[in-house]
C-alpha cells in the first residue's frame, strides 16, 4: 500500500502524453495529489500547485510519484538527484517505470538509510494465493474488452465515482500499473506467476457487505491471444456479478495482432458470459461501454444508438456522457 | 535442456507412488534411464539396475535425476550427501522439487567448483517472448479436460508414442514439471509469469515441418476456476489444430473445488472449440480421451460405448487401449 497523498513527479516530460500516469492521479484522485513537481524543461503542466520537495512535505504529501515515463528507458542523473533529496526529505518514492527502482542501487541505499520504502507498481510485493472459487460476499464489475486498449481502466474508474457520487459503497480495483498509482494500491496482474493470477484476484476482491461493489479494472481481452490467459484469471477470480462490454469502433485489427480481426460485441457477450458463470451463476452483462474518441459527436451518437439498438443493452460512452447509465444498471440489478 | 540420458535417484521412497516421478521417465523414455540409485529403506523398485554412481557414469549417465517426492519438504542431509557425490562425479542435477536445488547453498558451491549443472524444472529458465499470434507451420494436437488432473499428459505421450511407432513426426510438448523432467525440456507453465504464457507456448511449439505433430501437454481446464488462466493461455499460445477432450467420469466436483460441478463433455466441446479458433480458424475436436482407471473393464467398456455414441466422436481411454484411435483421428484430418 503506497501512502498518500502524492506529490506528482512530472520530471523533465517533453509533452502532456508523457505525464498520463500523473494526469490519472489528479483526474481521478485529486485528493491524492498535493501538488506537482517540474523539473527545467518540462513541457507538461497539471495545472496543480508547483511545490519544492519541502513545501509538499508542509502540506502532507507522503510519496512522490513518478507520474511521467522516462526517455530511453534509464533513470536520467538529473532524475536521480531529485529522488535521493525526496528519499532525504522523508518521501516514499513509487513508480510504474519499467526499470525498477529497486534496481538503482543508490536509491536502495539512501532508502534503506532514510527508512523510506520504494515501491515499483510492476512488481508484486504479495504472496498471492491459489484461487479457492468460493463465493464471497459484496458485489463485483468487471470490464471485459473485445481489444486491449479499449477504456476498461477508464470505465471501471467513471463507474466508481458515479456510484460514489450517488452514495453507493463502491472500491475501483486496479489491476494494472498505472491504476495501481491512481489508488495507492492494487494487483499488478500481468506480472503475477500463473498459477497465483486468479488467486490475486479473489485477495483483491475479498467479502464485503452485500451492498458494496468492487469496480474491478479490466485487463486484456479474451479474444487477444498474447494476454488472453489473464483475462480469463480476472473472470474467473473476480467471479463478477456483472459484466460491461468494452469497445473501440473504429479499430480495424486487434491491438499489435495485424492478422486478427476484432469479435462483434456479440461474440464478445456470448463468450465471456457462459465463463463468467462458471465462477458466479448469476453473472449478467448490463451495459456497453463505447471508447469513441475517434469519433465525431454526431458520428458517436448514431454509434451508441445503433449499438444500443442492436444488443439491447445501455451502451455509453464514459468519457462524453458519463457513466451513469452504467451505474443505473448495477443498481437495476 | 537436461542433458540425458539419466540416473534415476528414488532415495528412501516410503512406496512407489512417491517414485511416480521416476516412473514416468522409465514408462515414457526408457532409453533415458540408464539405470536406479536408491538408498536403504527405499521402498520403491522401477525394475531397473540399481547403479552406484560410478556404475551410471561408466554406463553413460549425465544427469542425476531426482524421480521421488521428498518428505516433509526438506532436502535431507542422506540426500544431500548423495546428491554433492554425484556433482563430484560429473554428474548435473535435476528435480522437480518445491524446494529449489539453487536454495540449497552448499550444492550451489559443489555445483560451481564442479562446473555442472544445477536444474529446477519448477522455474523458467529461459526469458520467454509475449505472444505474436502468427500461424506456424506444423501441426499441433492438444489435450483439453473437463477437470484438471484427468490424464492429459498421459494421453498427450500415448498419442506421441503412437505416432512414432507409425513412423510419423512427432514430438511431446511438456509444460510441466513431470513432463520436463521424462522428456529433458519443456516450459513449466504454471511457474510463467502472466504477460508471458502464451508467449511461452509459442516458443515451445515453433514452426516446423508440415507433417510434424507437436503434441502438447495440457494443464489445468478453462472450468477450473484456479487455473483457467493457464489452459487459456495454452490454447492460444498452441493455436491447435486438433483438441483432445479429456475426462474423468466418475469424479462429482472439481478437483480441489467441492462447490464446483464438472462440466459435461458437450460444455468442454462448445466452449473450448470456439476460443481455440480465434488462434487457429481450421481447429477441429478429434477424439475424446477418458480416464476410466476407477471403473472395472465391462463398466469401463460400455461408459466409453455411450460417450462415443453421444458425442460421434472416437472415444478410448489410452491407458487401456493405446492412443491409436486417437492417431487414426489425426491422420484423418
Amino acid at each position: 500500500m503506497i501512502k498518500t497523498p502524492y506529490l506528482l513527479f512530472l520530471g523533465d516530460a517533453p509533452d502532456a502524453l508523457a505525464a498520463k500516469v500523473a494526469q490519472g492521479i489528479k483526474d481521478w484522485r485529486p485528493d491524492n495529489a498535493v501538488g506537482q513537481f517540474r523539473m527545467e524543461g518540462c513541457k507538461a503542466d497539471l495545472g496543480l500547485t508547483d511545490m519544492t520537495l519541502a513545501e509538499a512535505k508542509a502540506a502532507g504529501a507522503k510519496t512522490l510519484v513518478i507520474g511521467v515515463a522516462n526517455r530511453g528507458g534509464v533513470i536520467s542523473k538529473a532524475w536521480k538527484r531529485v529522488l535521493i533529496d525526496a528519499l532525504e526529505e522523508g518521501f516514499d518514492l513509487a513508480s510504474g517505470l519499467h526499470n525498477l527502482l529497486r534496481d538503482e542501487e543508490d536509491l536502495v541505499a539512501v532508502a534503506r538509510s532514510c527508512d523510506r520504502d520504494l515501491h515499483d507498481v510492476r512488481v508484486p510485493e504479495v504472496k498471492y494465493p491459489i484461487a479457492n472459487g468460493e463465493r464471497r460476499s459484496g458485489k463485483r464489475c468487471l470490464a471485459v474488452g473485445t481489444d486491449c486498449s479499449v477504456g476498461k481502466m477508464y470505465t471501471s474508474l467513471a463507474m466508481d465515482l458515479e456510484a460514489k457520487k450517488r452514495g453507493m459503497k463502491s472500491s475501483f480495483r486496479a489491476t494494472g500499473q498505472t491504476g495501481i498509482l491512481i489508488t495507492g494500491d492494487g494487483v499488478p496482474l500481468d506480472a503475477v506467476v500463473a498459477d497465483f493470477m486468479a488467486g490475486s484476484i479473489e485477495w483483491l476482491t475479498p467479502d464485503n457487505d452485500d451492498d458494496h461493489w468492487d469496480m474491478i479494472e479490466g485487463q486484456g481481452s479474451l479474444f487477444h491471444v498474447s494476454y488472453s490467459g489473464v483475462t480469463m484469471a480476472l473472470i474467473h477470480g473476480g467471479q463478477p456479478d456483472a459484466l460491461i462490454l468494452s469497445h473501440e469502433p473504429t479499430r480495424t485489427h486487434m491491438r499489435g495482432l495485424p492478422g486478427y480481426d476484432l469479435p462483434t460485441l456479440e461474440a464478445l457477450r456470448d463468450t465471456a458470459l457462459p465463463l463468467a458463470r462458471i465462477a458466479n451463476p448469476d453473472c449478467r452483462v448490463v451495459g456497453i461501454s463505447v471508447n469513441t474518441a475517434a469519433l465525431g459527436e454526431d458520428e458517436a451518437l448514431a454509434c451508441l444508438a445503433a449499438i444500443e439498438t442492436r444488443m439491447g443493452l445501455p451502451a455509453v460512452d464514459p468519457f462524453r456522457q458519463g457513466a451513469g447509465r452504467l451505474v443505473d444498471a448495477l443498481q437495476s440489478l
